[in-house]
């Protein structure tokens, strides 16, 4: 009975999703959903993505937690449009509050959507928010079991992004087998290495976004 | 109408953890629920916590995840009971499982029981699996700021344990404010520090747990 109810909810967002979809299409939006535990580095990530950009990017941003304006703060430092979704006590993001959030943007404006989920590496893998793709982020301090222990994410996910490289000589993290436990889930996923604190690999991650919005949205 | 769902089986859930609670207290096992993201050191803790205790200790675990037995494989190896609990997609352990994992061992042979939570600092924090009391961990890795963006979990836990200290010289942690912030939402909540890499603090963990054992079952 409880499946069935999940499986409902589930399917009241898809259709929202679905709109969504249509809009950042209809708009050329191209949207990703960041995901990742709390504390991986999702705000550090977009700090240095948002400082690599120029600032005519056409760039905006949503960005969800339990409690806090702290990561749009963060966040709006850079210039461009953030808004933060409080969620209360829900675990994840869902299509109706990026589509609240959305509420007075002129999407024409937008040419990429950064979407930071709710640190949860388990609950917003079901939740559908129109995006183009998903994207996994762990950090090396997590150890690098965690594609094996939770392999939902990373069998969606189209990237998988390793963050805080800086730390590998100080944690006993094993990066070849991080690596070989991604590829175990999902076989032939990129993996991107950065690290926030020293600036490492953010080109490599502008880099795919460009590639992957150039597919999701031919000129 | 999902408000509703979810606390009826949230409901179903507590009825559960309150037969939990009376098996316990009748056979005198001091259970406790730790809570943490995944990546915390929930499984590293346990280790030394094993480690530290008499080979006499009548202590036995289970350990929650997706999937794997990864973190069973590992707590057994210090040759106390031991059972892996693969929620397949669900987000928390909740009181059903739990019963389910208890089945076979005879209670009146454990004095501790650890139960450690999938990795997760939202969902879990509503399922009373009749333990006890709930910890809460993080690590330094992740943010001073996580107690003020998953006030949930910090404020029904009873104690906040600060994990990978060693860690401290190599990231952007402020220890004080963390605290300041762990206090802000659970004013007089007690905090340990601990390294399970450099074997710090599980003292005062394993302190804590004799005196709050002692309030919980007098003799």
């Amino acid at each position: 009975m409880r499946v069935d109810v999940e499986e409902k909810v589930l399917s009241e967002n898809d259709k929202l999703a679905v709109g969504l979809r249509e809009r950042f299409a209809a708009q050329r939006v191209f949207c990703v959903n960041l995901i990742s535990s709390p504390g991986s580095g999702k705000t550090a990530l977009l700090e240095r993505t948002l400082e690599a950009l120029p600032r005519t990017a056409r760039v905006a941003l949503l960005t969800g937690d339990l409690q806090t304006e702290n990561d749009a703060r963060r966040l709006a430092r850079a210039g461009f449009p953030v808004k933060q979704i409080t969620t209360g006590g829900t675990c994840h993001l869902d299509a109706s509050m990026v589509g609240r959030a959305l509420g007075e943007w002129n999407l024409a404006d937008i040419d990429i959507l950064f979407v930071e989920n709710v640190g949860n590496l388990v609950c917003p893998t079901s939740y559908d928010l129109g995006e183009h793709c998903k994207i996994v982020l762990f950090s090396v301090t997590e150890g690098e079991d965690k594609p094996l222990k939770y392999p939902s994410i990373f069998a969606i996910a189209e990237l998988c992004i390793i963050n805080k490289v800086d730390l590998l000589p100080y944690v006993p993290f094993d990066l070849d087998q991080a690596i070989a436990n991604v590829h175990q889930v999902h076989p032939g996923m990129e993996v991107v290495q950065t690290s926030c604190t020293q600036v490492r690999g953010i080109q490599d991650w502008l880099a795919w976004i460009e590639r992957r919005r150039a597919t999701a949205i031919p000129v």
